[in-house]
């Protein structure tokens, strides 16, 4: 069992491999190998008896792709992306890397012919627009962002290439993940992390957007175990659409902050500043926060069971 | 005002050429020009005071696309694809022509700067797989065809282009278009028109799934007038998906030939041959017929009122 991480280098690719490494097997299959490969060297991780490679690979080149995505490949996960707030201000590049980085290495794949699992990352920023609440299995994909669009569209070649037979795909839709560790980064979301991140590492750190404002949630942890058990889906579970949201959970700001204050006291939360963002706010407030992810969660997927949980596995897993 | 029309050399795209030249204009403005361009060249038509030009394209070559895309464009006619069946034996080809040449028809618009309307014809196949009945605006699209997923995907890039301003898009879903005159082609949908068109011809036709078969049609007279209208749809009354069901109804085989009876006598019905063919039922049978169009009925968009208008439209507006 060989598995590709396109999209290495980031955290969940990261956290991904460390996982699988613990693990040791896939499917039941023992993990031979895992290859990380991103734009920019992903980082090197210790994988003891099964060996982990990194290399870098451009996604939107044909050759590159090529070479990551070779024949003794099992199950690929595709989680590289252009973040939202980039996508929006840099289409071209936006367009070139979501949607046509993901086609190129999906025309690899039917290139070799050895139909890999392809584990595909959308996200909830499909939704959005004038469609009903709450969003169910069956609601319509109408994003309001290029990078909304960008996943939509990845999720329809995953589904064709995957009706065709030339890969086993599946695709999940992402609801926001925090507490992220590392950096605040060019997601319109990445606020959502960083306004508990920041505090709970003494630093402070800005909230564009009101207390009241709602949104939907999973931890780094919970995203990680959803992303191993989508590897492990049986194709003839997916039914006619394989990709589908992955389970979280609607909290407001006011909530988050709530949590962090029952695990860390009061202190933490003291260092948030609170400063409208008229461009933040126009991208955040158009996506959706009621979700019902049943088909997920019928397949064995699952959510955090509060955001105190959250929080407290920013402090085990992820703080410096 | 001056219309370009890509696929201009299909019954579509000439017919509606000369709905267009016999209306005169278009949002209230003369036309001054229609340039009809095709894969291969248009046929010509006579446009009286409106130049009518005739060209080759290829949407899938750039600089082709350069040539017919020019600034002096108010409207473009987004009409060219490879059909259903073809598209399901030719992946490359469907890809290229109807996701590719439609990314760069919008490229060009979008470094022209001059914010054309763009009617782009989608289709029903882009219903499919386990989403409930009746198809309402915001059912999910889960197209089982490649067909289908390419025009999904040119639906998701119709609206980020025109939410980024770099066109002014809107998208129409067609019903299978009956009674279609001219020659079968190699849309599963073909004998839709073809077990009415060579019966009323004279000449025998063969007829692939039962007589109970359900399906959504739309004439090709009510369909022309519905594109003309969709030239005129404002964009505040869009909303946040320019892209809708274009109205149609439902019938059964059963009907369309009780139709044809009522309008031409017993006769024609006798050419029809009855062959199931597995290969069309799996593309046909996986289609959806119970929609609901709320959205375009409600800007003024509608169907037929009985399929025998849809036989009595071809016995005057076509047969040979």
């Amino acid at each position: 069992m060989n598995v590709l991480i396109i999209g290495g280098g980031g955290f969940v690719g990261q956290k991904l491999a460390r996982a699988l490494i613990e693990r040791g097997e896939l499917n039941g299959k023992s993990i031979n190998s895992i290859n990380l490969v991103d734009v920019m060297e992903p980082g090197a991780i210790d994988g003891g008896s099964i060996a982990v490679n990194t290399s870098i690979c451009d996604i939107t080149d044909t050759a590159s792709v090529a070479e990551a995505v070779t024949a003794d490949i099992d199950v690929i996960y595709l989680l590289a992306a252009i973040v939202s707030a980039h996508a929006e201000e840099d289409f071209d590049a936006g367009w070139s890397i979501n949607m046509m980085g993901t086609l190129n290495v999906l025309d690899r794949a039917r290139e070799l012919g050895t139909k890999p699992r392809v584990v595909f990352t959308s996200s909830i920023a499909v939704y959005g627009g004038e469609v009903p609440d709450p969003i169910i299995d069956h609601t319509f994909l109408n994003p309001q962002t290029s990078y909304g669009a960008q996943k939509a569209v990845g999720e329809l070649l995953i589904n064709d290439y995957s009706r065709k037979g030339f890969i086993d795909g599946v695709g999940f839709r992402l609801p926001t993940i925090s507490v992220r560790p590392g950096k605040p980064n060019r997601a319109a979301s990445s606020f959502m992390s960083s306004i508990l991140r920041e505090p709970l590492n003494g630093q402070e750190a800005v909230c564009p957007v009101d207390a009241d404002f709602p949104h939907y949630y999973l931890s780094p942890r919970k995203c990680i175990e959803n992303l191993i058990k989508g590897a492990e889906l049986k194709a003839e579970d997916l039914g006619q659409n394989r990709c589908m949201m992955m389970p979280g959970r609607m909290w407001t700001i006011g909530q988050l902050i709530d949590a962090m204050n029952a695990v860390a006291g009061p202190e933490p939360a003291k260092l948030i500043k609170w400063e409208a963002q008229p461009e933040i706010q126009k991208i955040v407030k158009g996506w959706r926060f009621d979700l019902r992810p049943e088909k997920a969660l019928k397949l064995g997927l699952t959510a955090d069971e509060s955001f105190e949980d959250n929080v407290r596995y920013y402090i085990e897993d992820d703080r410096p």
